[in-house]
Parts: C-alpha cells; structure tokens; sequence
C-alpha cells in the first residue's frame, strides 16, 4: 500500500499528521484519502448541489465553528446520542489537548459532510443530515485541565433531590459527546469514529440514546410531545429570542460563551400513567393533552392564569400541576430544554422501558436549574409517574475558530 | 365521566366492543374518542391535506388492506421494531382469533393516522410516516391454530450452520410484529399500543430494533449501505420486477398470499473489520465501497463477471467473495432482503455493539434460504466479521380485507 496523500481540509488548523498513530494511518488513510477527494470537491463549507439534490435533507449542515458549540441553539435534530467518558488514569493535560484537537478536528469534518481524517467507511460520512458534535467536560477533565480553581462550582453531582433513584450506570462522567442529527445512521457513524478518537484517553462510562419527530413528520416549531403524550417544553425561551444568551451563555474566565449541561435520565411509567383519565392528566400538568394551552386558555402559548377559580373556588390550574411548580417568580430561574425521548426493548410482561432524557442548558446550574428541579421535588403530581434514574453535569465549553480546538481555553 | 361515545371508523368491519375489557374502555375511551372524533373527520384513508400539510412527510400512509400485508413491498422504512411474542399456555384458538381482530383493527387504524381503538395517548397517533405493522406467525401459534398439519414445513428453526453463535435470547417466538416507520415515535407509539393490545395473550421473548437512511437523507432508490460502509442490497429482486410475485408470495392453502420470514441477528465485528485495508474489503465481498459495483464493473448494477482473471490469472471476484458464494446457478434460490442496521450502546473499552437484522421474504424458506446460507456457511469471507447471534422464522400470512382480519385464512 502507498503512503496515503490524505487532502487536508483548509477549515482545518490543527495538524493531524503529528497526532495521529502511523499505524492507523497507514491502515485507514487510503481509504480515507478516496472519499475526502471526492468530497473536497464540493467546495469545502457548501456542498454542489444539483437540483435534484437541493431537496435532500441529509445534505443540509450546521456550522462547527463560532462563539458557541452547535447543537445548543440549533433546531432539535430527530436523533441524540449521549456518550459519557471515563478518562484513563494516565490522560493528563497534554494528553487531553491533544484528544480534544482530534475529536475537534473529526467533528468538525464529521459535521460538514467529509469523513473522519482515519475515517474507515469514508462513505458513511457523507450524509450529514444537520449533525453536531458538542463536548462538555465534567469535573475531573476540568481539574486535570488547569486545576481545581477553575471547577465552576456548580460542576458535580446536583443535591439530592428526594424523588431521585439514581442508578450509578447512568451518573455522572468526565468528557460528555452530544452527537445529533436527523439521520440515525448519520447519528451511529459519527459516534463510531469519535469514540475510535477517544480510545487512547478514556473508556465509555454510559451511552443514551433519544429520539424525536423525524425530519418533516411535523411542521417546523411544533412543540415536541413526550411518550406521556403532553405538550412538552411550550414555554422554553427560543434560541432568537432577548433572553436567550443571558439565560444559557456563560460570561466568565474559560467558559464564557459556554454554558451548563444537565442531563437527567426520567423513567416515564407508562403502566401506571395509563390508570389516569384524561381529566386527570391535564390537572397534573396543567395543560390540555390537545394542544398544549394552559388550562386557563386556549392556544398554546397563552400565558397562565394561576389565580383563575373554577365555579366551586379551586385553582383552575391546581397547585399541584408542574406548569405551576416548574414557574418561578424569579425570571432568572429559567433554563433551556433540548430534551429527547427514549423507548428501550420492554422485557417479560413489562409492555415499555420508556422515559425522557431531559436534557437542560443553563448559565449556571446551581442558580437555574436547581431551584426549579427543588419546587418539583417538594410538589409536583408528575412525581407520580416520573422518576429521575440518572443525573449528570458538565461544563460545555465555548466553540472555537478555525485553527482551535474545542476546550482551548481551557488547555491552551 | 360518561360513557365514551367512540367513533367507529367504517373501515373496520371487527367490533371492538364486545372484545375489549370493560375498565379499560372506560378509562381510556374518552381520550381515543377525542383524537378519532377529529382524524375521521379527514375522511379516512385520504387525509385532508393543505398546500402547507402537503410537504409532510410525517401525513404519509401505506394502505393497510389488501393481498398481500404491507410492510414488504413497501419501501422500507427508515425504522423497524421487530418483536417476538410467547403465547401464554392458556391462549387457544379462541383467543388467538380475538387477539389477531383487536391487533389488525389497531394496525388498520394506526397505519392511517388514526389513534388505536383505546388509545391511551391519541395525539400520538397522528403521524403515520408510512407506518406499516405486518404479523407473522411461529409453529407454535400455527399448531393452536389449526394443527401441526397447517405448518409449512419450513416453519421452525433453521438448520444449524457451523457459523452460528446463537444466543437463544434473540431465537424463535410464536407471533411475530413487524412495526416500521419513517418517524422512531411513530414506530414507539405503534408498538405500546399493539403491546398493550397483545398482553392478555403473549409476553414479550425478544425485541430488535433497527434503521436505515433518514426519509429524505439520500435519494430514493439508493441501496442501504451496512455499518461496514458496503452497499448492500443490489442485487434484491426489485418488488414492481417480473420475478417478485413468484419468489415471495406463497400460493398455497391459508398461507397463500402470504410469505415465509427470516430474521438473522448478525453481529458485525467493527473493530476487526478496521483491520482490513480498503482492497480485502472490496475483496471479501467482491464488489467496489465507492459505488457497489462488482469489481469487474464500474457501476452498481453491472453484472457481475465472474470468469474475468487478472493479469497473473486469478478470478478478480475471488472465489471466496460473498456476492460469488451467495448466488446460485438455480434461479430460484433467491429471497427479498429488508434489512436494517442496529447499534447498540458499548460499554467499557468496546467501541461498538453493532450489526444488521437481517431479513428476508421469501415463498419457501428451505428452497430458497437455506442453500444461500449453506454455501455462505462453507466459504465466505465476510464469515471473519459477521456472526449470527439469533434467528427467527415466521409464517407471515396474508392480507386481509375490511372486515376481516390477518390470519382469518387460518383462524376463520
């Protein structure tokens, strides 16, 4: 086999050559060299699209590069999966920077439609399908990184809540993936090749998987439905709209232009839920299974009136409904959802394995989603039926430029 | 709460009434009968669509009714859900005939965007996304049935293959759902609906789930490429060729219509297959990973050349390739593939759990399976990094009309 002329990319400043093992070049390249060629030609960033080819979804991309990770403010893809890594005993600073300038680099080719640098199905790669790869880091990546001292303090476990079951096999990690894209199989590909980068520096701790509306089931902006079938996330602040940055962007030392990760692992139990009337499950929420309005209203996004009385003096919206409990008087204690539903295979008589991955962004954790998640704790009738089964934090650093790397402030 | 008053589409010539299980109904008739109230309203199997709704890909249906069940000739998807169900030892054939009336009248009606009979969640029925549901029936449901004299004789495990690593935690099972979707919730929904419909009947024995490309990702007609980055499929009888009818649709007795189904749990051993340069792969199937053509041609779906030599006189199609070993001299030995790709969570230092549900239709199991795998069992390269792990064989009987139900030719 010839030494493989792999292209390099311009977007790309980091040089692979020197990370990489020879081994696994000599191996993947030339296969990787055939798909990259033929994919460079496309003109880098936007891909040549015929008229035919302008309708395919699989073919639309998000930017890597910017201010701020993608897959943050970007349009929920239909497919997510959460891969939490244990780093090695022996990864250390060094180490780390040059896993992150790796992964930075696959991620950002994996994102616009190229393969991997080492990518062994090159082929595989070329349906990008709107994927993002986003990186967080928990709080032994960020110790390692620089020291204690630039632990936000919200990185570790949240307080324990008293609804909690936590399961270890689904808490906590060192280095999170967030990768996503309305194709699943775009989804597995990228998860493939970005692990293959991590192999050297860290195991898998815990991977999880959801899912939403496929591409084009639904009109643009509907509100996602959870398996419970209620109108889940209508008064998320949109990615454009005032509050947005101010809620999710961190502005301090390394992290700013990131923001906080929480992902909580929810078992829906459907088998119970199933015991409640209609009637019921409206009250528990507080708002109608039809179409998501406020039991006080009647479209959507109207806003609640919790003082309404029903005929006989009750709350119209009962005390005890989430919308209820989830709101704060303090317009601060809001977060950013980007959940995902998960269904995994039932067993025996068991007719679902079933819940939300129930993923928020946040400025600061301890201030925004900790008070919120404490409301629901102390009263929430979705308790009922909703159980939180794992929990984890990260730190989601900035983006980069072109010629960063993901984690660069914080390893550079 | 009153009585439900819920819509009976007219399409469904099976009462539900008298079979469904008093409480149940009462709980949950009122919430099904909002969602039908206003799906029926569409006029049943053409829903309404707007200028807006029309670009949806989510409002598309596959018929239900007719020769021959959906879900085989039908495009594929870009989810499946395949599960195996045990019968209860009480479940005779009385109560196979009302479990099959209560599951096709469910399929009928979820397929068409209408929400199940007793739907516990009906809103999220509403996006079909060319949901197909197709039965199959194991030796054991065919014997309660009728007797062991209505068993096809190939209905039962195949014959062991030296390559097999069976696990018996994905083999076998009485009643088989196919459920496949271009939408993962749809498919989510569609299967807790039918599960809940089948639980007085049969537990869950296996569930397998799988994708392929995204609806919209590439263009139609692309053949599925597998997780090793291989085009896969090619040389599947096309379901509008000359040829399907007689390899698929068996003509005999209560099965006439219908077709055998195997399903082959393959595992592919991706970080084995990373060993291999580009040139053993194109090898060891003896087709190009650029475009799928065989290595004596330049386009897909080139013929094969199988005499050609290379310059020192070796086949350039090895003699050990798959697509030479798979392919019999008998034209009749041939079957219909739809397979899908699965990939499951790693754990530890594994970096992939990955393989495809391999799937085939086929009018007689052992005329036509069978030899393919036996030759592929004596010598086929592609044996270094596939191993079965399970296999299943079904009789997927035919369709029906409105106002019977699959499996009446057996049960009736």
């Amino acid at each position: 086999m010839t030494e493989p002329q792999t292209p390099e990319p311009g977007r790309s400043g980091v040089s692979r050559r020197g990370l990489l093992f020879g081994g696994a070049v000599a191996g993947f390249g030339a296969a990787a060299a055939i798909g990259t060629d033929a994919l460079l030609n496309r003109g880098g960033d936007a891909p040549a699209t015929t008229e035919t080819e302008a309708a395919l979804n699989g073919e639309e991309t998000v930017a890597f590069y910017g201010t701020h990770q993608a897959g943050i403010a970007t349009t929920p893809q239909a497919h997510a999966t959460f891969i939490a890594l244990d780093l090695h005993p022996e990864t250390g600073r060094d180490a780390l920077r040059r896993m992150m300038q790796i992964l930075t680099d696959d991620a950002a080719r994996l994102t616009q439609g190229l393969p991997a640098l080492a990518d062994s199905e090159p082929e595989l790669g070329t349906v990008p399908a709107r994927l993002t790869v986003t990186f967080g880091f928990g709080p032994e990546f960020v110790t390692r990184a620089a020291d204690a001292s630039a632990k936000p303090v919200w990185l570790g476990p949240l307080p324990a809540f008293t609804i909690d079951q936590l399961d270890p096999a689904w808490n906590g990690g060192d280095l999170l993936l967030q990768i996503a894209a309305d194709d699943a199989f775009t989804v597995a590909h990228a998860t493939r090749m970005l692990l293959k980068d991590t192999r050297s520096f860290a195991s898998v701790r815990w991977t999880q998987t959801g899912f939403r509306r496929a591409h084009g089931s639904e009109k643009p902006g509907t509100t996602m439905r959870n398996l419970f079938g209620q109108v889940d996330g209508t008064s998320n602040p949109a990615p454009d709209g005032d509050d947005f940055a101010e809620l999710v962007w961190n502005t301090e030392g390394w992290l700013a232009g990131g923001t906080g990760f929480v992902l909580r692992r929810t078992r829906m139990n459907l088998d119970k839920w199933d015991r409640v009337d209609r009637g019921g499950r409206e009250q528990s929420v507080g708002r109608t299974l039809a179409n998501g309005a406020p039991l006080t209203g009647t479209h959507e996004h109207d806003e609640p009136d919790f003082d309404a009385k029903t005929s006989i003096g009750f709350p119209v919206i009962p005390e005890f409904s989430h919308i209820r409990r989830a709101r704060s008087e303090n317009t601060a204690e809001r977060i950013y959802r980007r959940g995902y539903n998960y269904d995994q295979a039932p067993t025996g008589s068991e007719i679902s394995n079933s819940g939300l991955l129930f993923v928020s962004y946040q400025a600061d954790v301890t201030k925004q989603f900790v008070p919120i998640q404490q409301r629901l704790d102390q009263l929430d009738l979705l308790n009922e039926w909703t159980t939180p089964i794992g929990s984890a934090v990260f730190a989601i650093p900035p983006g980069c430029t072109d010629g960063g790397y993901i984690g660069d402030t914080l390893l550079s």
